[in-house]
């Protein structure tokens, strides 16, 4: 059978045509194995596609893409479908496949003498980290996910997570990529160069395309030394507002060995008690927020003074009322285990507003105190949830309505949440996807806020990676021939 | 008189009507006053233009872009002309103009409690890096030419130096551009958020574009605390191979605070005495390579048990035979004068090669031997300096021909020994311009080592952004109407 006349095919004959192709390891056509590749990761969305297609490797995925470009078939890329933006859910009106990498899993090469690695896009964040950590380095991308998130969605989402502040986001951990392009083309940009000031740095295109432009199928990444000694504080503040103060403080007195710095609100510490009731919750002063911190070295530097001299300044200056510095790696887990515990806690409460705010740093407490102030007047009934990074500004300013209430009703409140804060943050020229991405969730919420600069050169970059419109088609920007509409709040 | 009809007017005329339009403050015609425009930064090459444009602010730029773009003009945008590949040289065979930023020096804003600013093209690095000082910040960028170079240079070239290993280059320190499109129209993409992964980040293209995308007339730039205590070392090697060994352990020892790692040969000592004979030099044993290492820390971090417990363990390895500890802020600076003033020796010793050369880190020590093993055997008489930033895997490796030699005689021992190191780097997947970027210089050796999809993307985004290919016309590429051709080996 000719791939090219495929175009007008049925679904049925197209997956039939690309099981005897690639044969059943790598395609799968049955509803019932593809529904995990189909859902987004809350469960709340269903999507549809010819068939899920899991090459084994490089070579695989290129004929592959060269398959569905010939057969007119949409590709829509996909890690860990762990996205929080339906990125990855395929829900064209266009045939279209998933091409899932979780086959291509192989970590390539570590060298430890250049701090780098070569991993495929299927490899789970998690098994990087541990793979790097085997040879006592560090890959510093943290995120909740990173059990089964993959690396190929972390550079496509460019992801951000909780070691932003030290080390940036996944963009900036990336030294090179492979990339199979629309054509099925794969463009070998694997080097793990430091420095290379080649004119166009080609990758930066592909990093945080959420796979609109290429499907990634390999990264060269930056390593760091893995570290030696790491201390963990939970402190309690006596105001709110002081929070971007104490980050400044610490900012300062800890210089570049701050690692994180998550503030964590009352009814964080509630949520998470909910998720897991043999939580222990440290012994500290009730306080209107909380800030936990990381700090972390290599070598044989000593943290306890300089953990120490923070914690004195923090409280000569009357931002911390009381803290807990944890004696051991244990209790340092369980103070962690608050801040990934309040996101179980709030899944369990069901249906609710996520978002997924960054507003300049210096703003992040006026953003809050508003934010709590409208949902107040306008939503009395609901619980909002203030927390993140905000050493980078970014708060997930996340809204649960009251239990009960009327599917109808609950989506109303819901849409007027997000309104409210997306005006707030307008007006502190924020931005409403600071590390989620944008994918088919927040697609419209950005259509209004681009620019027609970036409107023109996101269509014209578009049509010149991929002018078939074959990757992605309706995710981040919506598709001409797509026609697919994710109807969420 | 109409900009329109002015395509083929003559050169005289040109300058008339910008002079007519914009004023003689911001309009240079007189060859006299354009020259220094017109000359490379080490006078070896001279150009030619219709006027040098001087734009008081972003309105003005916009409206002088558009006039070109409506006469046919093409535009070289040009900072402090302090680069190295001759990127802001104008040649082109079109009638052209040069548009200097140095007018457009204002900080706009410095932001402590954000740890940003907002700064204009035209600012110059060394004034950027003493206002942030002033309120107790730092910029990182740290060149040689920061008392002359202009942070849209920097950009433009996404220019490396001294502090790459922690900081990253110019590209991980910018949050948003301000950019003047070829049809004149200004793109404000001028955030100073940390994280806002809105799609495609635009931004990226014009990081590196040597102004052949856009003229970049402003910045939102990224600041970090000051450090307040820095420890300079230069350590005598007992072996240059164990280069990266003793780096790795510097990595490991000083963490994250290693701000610099450069790589001095023993020649570097007696260039920089050759420049400045009132330099003292350090009572240190004779070696053949020596390390000059920067580390530094904001808050009341001592430093001085992490430098020992390194000096102890390097020793112990036997990476290190000898060191000075700079025992005063003065000490430091004449440890790094060597370096500077290896700088200015080698340029005194008039035309020679100049590379700008990158391997992955592991490679570095295996790449300068076998450099130097190759030039013992072609060019005997000349003098290798191999030194640099090699933490990043960056190498100046220059080559000085001997006294006397006629013109044609040095060019092609220069153009050999080009050849011959940049075969080495091919074989080890390196890069010919690591922090310099690409210009008229480089343009050929780029040219043949780009891929075909790499040709394919850049020649579509500059169609996509600068339709009339007005922006600095064979800079990077070949332009088809340019015609202009650079002599250089």
């Amino acid at each position: 059978m000719n791939a090219n006349v495929m175009t007008d095919a049925a679904p049925a004959e197209l997956a039939q045509a690309l099981v005897a192709r690639f044969g059943s390891r790598s395609v799968l056509a049955e509803p019932a194995d593809t529904l995990r590749y189909r859902r987004d990761w809350h469960g709340d969305v269903e999507g549809s596609a010819v068939a899920v297609l899991r090459p084994a490797d490089t070579a695989e995925a290129s004929a592959m893409v060269r398959f569905c470009a010939e057969a007119g078939l949409a590709v829509v890329p996909q890690g860990g479908n762990t996205g929080l933006v339906l990125g990855a859910l395929p829900t064209s009106a266009r045939a279209h496949v998933v091409v899932s990498t979780e086959r291509m899993n192989r970590i390539r090469e570590i060298d430890a003498a250049d701090f780098s690695a070569v991993v495929e896009a299927g490899c789970v964040l998690g098994a990087i980290k541990e793979a790097a950590e085997a040879q006592d380095l560090f890959f510093p991308l943290s995120l909740g996910a990173e059990g089964s998130c993959q690396i190929g969605g972390n550079i496509s989402t460019n992801a951000g997570g909780i070691n932003v502040l030290r080390y940036g986001m996944t963009r900036e951990m990336i030294l090179g990529l492979e990339v199979v392009l629309a054509d099925g083309t794969v463009w070998n940009g694997l080097s793990t160069l430091r420095k290379n000031n080649a004119g166009l740095d080609l990758k930066q295109l592909f990093i945080g395309a959420e796979g609109t432009l290429g499907l990634v199928t390999a990264a060269a990444i930056r390593l760091v030394p893995k570290p030696t000694r790491t201390e963990t504080a939970f402190l309690a503040l006596g105001d709110r507002n002081d929070v971007m103060a104490l980050y400044a403080l610490a900012r300062r007195e800890c210089c570049d060995l701050l690692s994180a710095f998550e503030l964590v609100p009352p009814e964080g510490m509630m949520l998470a008690k909910e998720a897991d009731p043999s939580l222990v919750l440290p012994r500290i002063a009730e306080a209107p927020a909380y800030a936990l911190i990381d700090v972390a070295a290599t070598g044989s530097l000593d943290l306890k003074p300089l953990m120490e001299r923070f914690f004195e300044l923090a409280a000569e200056r009357g931002y911390v009322v009381d803290g807990v510095l944890a004696a051991s790696e244990a209790q340092a887990a369980d103070l962690w285990q608050i801040r990934d515990g309040m996101n179980e806690g709030q899944a369990r409460r069901g249906v609710h507003l996520r978002t997924d705010l960054s507003v300049p740093p210096s703003k992040v407490a006026a953003f809050i105190e508003e934010g709590m102030r409208e949902m107040a007047r306008h939503l009395p009934d609901c619980l909002p949830v203030a927390y993140g990074h905000v050493g980078d500004g970014n708060i997930h300013f996340n809204v649960l309505p009251p239990p009960g209430l009327a599917r109808e009703e609950r989506d109303a409140q819901m849409l007027l949440a997000k309104k409210t804060l997306h005006a707030i943050v307008d007006r502190y020229a924020g931005g409403i996807s600071a590390e989620h991405g944008i994918g088919r969730l927040k697609r419209d919420d950005f259509a209004t806020r681009r620019t027609p600069v970036q409107q023109q050169v996101l269509a014209g970059i578009k049509a010149l990676l991929d002018p078939a419109d074959l990757f992605n088609p309706g995710c981040q920007m919506a598709s001409p021939r797509d026609g697919s509409d994710v109807t969420v709040f």
